[in-house]
């Protein structure tokens, strides 16, 4: 039986993963595949550490460099993340005419051109399945069993540390830093969390779902990106009495003039198939001209489910190389050349619903100067709650508006701010409502 | 730029789908494949009635043969429907070395191992995307991307026409009879609808899963097959009375001692990722043991979104003769001679939950009969609902169980029915409600 040989980079959690499914479903890969794979070096700069997976300590090595310049193996896996190191071995393993695996959204999202056209120069191939959602098989259905339609429309919940918090702080009423103190001690959440509260994580996957939908590289910096640390309880409490939930979502849409590219908490209707997805599971919406909308929900991250990814990604790199092609389909699924280059679109140009909240001392005409100065820019309310409490005292008032501009919104709230008796700065949250019937 | 020569066979619903997005997609087709797709011959009986797009009527033929047959073809697009003609027809085009896309899952079911045999002898590709699920892209990600695990259950809601009536029947509390008739009359189900609402269509549909997720060519005719055609109102409401919805289920479920595979309505807990699916949309759950489980969700039929799968398939059969190779990977995601042979477990020997209804005369010990004969048979009863009717009158009486085997209830219910004072015969639905915490 052929076999093929793999090298590992970052023997980290995913790491650990992918030697534990090797290791078990041996017989089943081989009788999918028809060879054999074999782990021939595995790369860290710990190789001591225990993983809970046993490796021959002959293949541990500290030289990543070593790993991608080994004539022997065929097929390189990275998973040490983040851009510096990972950058520069994906390059130089592509350059090698290796075939990369690799769960790194971060490189591509930043150094997605450079390395598509380092793979494109070198007939070499690189597949991601594992860097947007975890162990959710979409990005080769995208690529290949969705790739006769137009897409219009991504929707998706692309980190489970975000989806866990908000999903606790719903379900429970916990608030935010209760909740994240929480899942960093269970181990839910990093020691820093910024990356991920703040939507960074959540941004670099959408820059590659944008990637293989629309043909088009954005700029990663374009990308609106608003995290979760700055969502109360009393918003996710009012969300629910309008029939909505609080997800911190990544949305693309495709226009004739550019593409919204946007990460922010998002209220969505309680009867979307999104909005039923709770804790770490991640979820994706496409939507295309002929198939409509698809939806995949499973796990987003952790050693299996990433695992998952990463070695049925080495299963179609080792059955590509037994058919003796590398180049079967484009990284994105495009013809390199043919790539769009429409600009991404400002958030203030955005048309939408929007909940605001405002913080204000229950006294009369308050409410008459918010209308006023948000009728003077053309927004109009849909619906409105107003508690009633004792005179004087701090009350919330919301409001959900029809359909608006952001800058609008956004000039309103801040002469609201200045000019009205306001506790508190107000609140926006944008609400998606619309694209379903 | 290359061309690819596709010849499609049934000029209906779907086959008129294709056509569009030939037409409406081809440049952004090409921008993907790098290549064109060229319609060079279309078959059907009827080669006059309008669908709504036009072809170049040198290209209509009435003579499918000659499609199958035609040196100048690389792709034969199968969409006739049912076991005959479409049988030899595609055994013809793979005995000829052509590649070819159906979305026939009658023909799969009935037929795969002689189509998949004819194919490996003549080393020629067979690709049925949208034969489960309509557009929903999981065949693929099943063979590819997921074959890093050992499945061990599939749960699937398979039939849209089923979906749409039940959904109707939930939500508007109509009767089956009545939305069957609405359904005909807006085209959502067929004039007979017996192959839908009897779960004849969705037990095609699990015997293709079944094939892909334990690499199984199940017999047809063990798998357990039961519609929706007797599902009653009264059922749906105390179902939602103990927090679950009725759905048409298909699931299968691995063991080392055989195979579950059923079609029958399930009663499926309101939080459980299926049970939001309403209308015509299908949904697909499997899990493995490393990915977790993944559900797909999107249109599971329709002339877009199935040609949306057909055409996908097209390009991934060009992407691999461009790539010069038809055999990268098995019909099935196996090896031929490596192809499992577990049996087909009998319902009989089914465990799980169960609801229970009797319709009895409001009478002194009919309750302690009832009860009587299920504990002889070792029948637990989880939790009760006896409505409160005029004495002597017909009362529901409903039960939901513990776990117990599908045979002692059977065995139960025939002496109930037989003994007790029964008004009408004795309902059983089974409960999924296991495997998700």
């Amino acid at each position: 039986m052929k076999e093929f040989k793999v090298g590992l980079l970052g023997f980290g959690t995913v790491g650990a993963g992918v030697v534990e499914i090797l290791r078990d479903n041996k017989s089943l890969l081989e009788k999918r595949l028809g060879a054999s794979l074999r782990l021939a070096q595995v790369a860290d700069l710990d190789v001591f550490r225990d993983r809970g997976v046993t490796v021959d300590p002959s293949l541990l090595t500290t030289d990543a460099e070593s790993v991608v310049d080994n004539p022997e193996i065929d097929i390189v896996v990275e998973l040490i993340g983040g851009c510096e190191a990972a950058r520069s071995l994906v390059l130089k393993a592509l350059a090698n005419g290796k075939t990369v695996v690799t769960a790194n959204k971060a490189l591509l999202a930043l150094h997605g051109r450079e390395i598509y056209e380092e793979a494109t120069r070198n007939g070499a191939e690189i597949f991601f399945e594992g860097a947007v959602g975890g162990g959710i098989p979409l990005i080769t259905a995208i690529k290949e069993n969705l790739c006769a339609n137009r897409f219009h429309t991504i929707l998706g919940i692309l980190n489970g540390t975000c989806n866990y918090i908000l999903t606790r702080m719903t379900h429970n009423g916990e608030g935010f830093d209760a909740v994240l103190k929480d899942a960093q001690e269970k181990g839910f959440a990093e020691a820093d969390p910024t990356f991920d509260v703040e939507g960074i994580d959540t941004a670099h996957k959408l820059a590659v779902l944008i990637g293989l939908c629309f043909g088009n590289l954005p700029d990663f910096a374009k990308i609106y990106v608003e995290g979760i640390s700055r969502i109360s309880s009393i918003d996710i409490e009012f969300a629910r009495q309008f029939g909505y939930v609080i997800k911190l979502l990544a949305i693309s849409k495709w226009g004739k003039d550019g593409i919204e590219a946007r990460i922010h908490p998002t209220m969505l209707p309680v009867d979307h198939p999104l909005a039923a997805v709770d804790g770490v599971f991640n979820a994706v919406e496409v939507v295309g001209d002929f198939v409509g909308p698809v939806t995949w929900i499973g796990q987003g991250a952790g050693r299996k489910a990433t695992a998952s990814a990463v070695v049925g990604d080495v299963i179609q790199a080792a059955r590509n190389l037994m058919a003796g092609t590398r180049r079967r389909t484009a990284p994105l699924g495009y013809l390199a050349d043919v790539m769009e280059n429409l600009p991404i679109k400002s958030i203030d140009k955005l048309i939408g619903q929007f909940y605001l909240r405002f913080s204000v001392i229950d006294r009369p005409g308050v409410l008459g100067k918010i209308s006023t100065i948000l009728g003077e820019k053309g927004i109009s309310i849909a619906s409105m709650i107003q508690m009633k409490r004792k005179a004087e005292a701090r009350v919330p008032v919301v409001m959900m508006t029809h359909q608006c501009c952001e800058a609008d919104i956004r000039a309103a709230l801040k002469r609201i701010d200045a000019e009205v008796e306001i506790c508190d700065p107000s609140v926006l949250i944008r609400i998606e409502d619309n694209g379903r019937d």
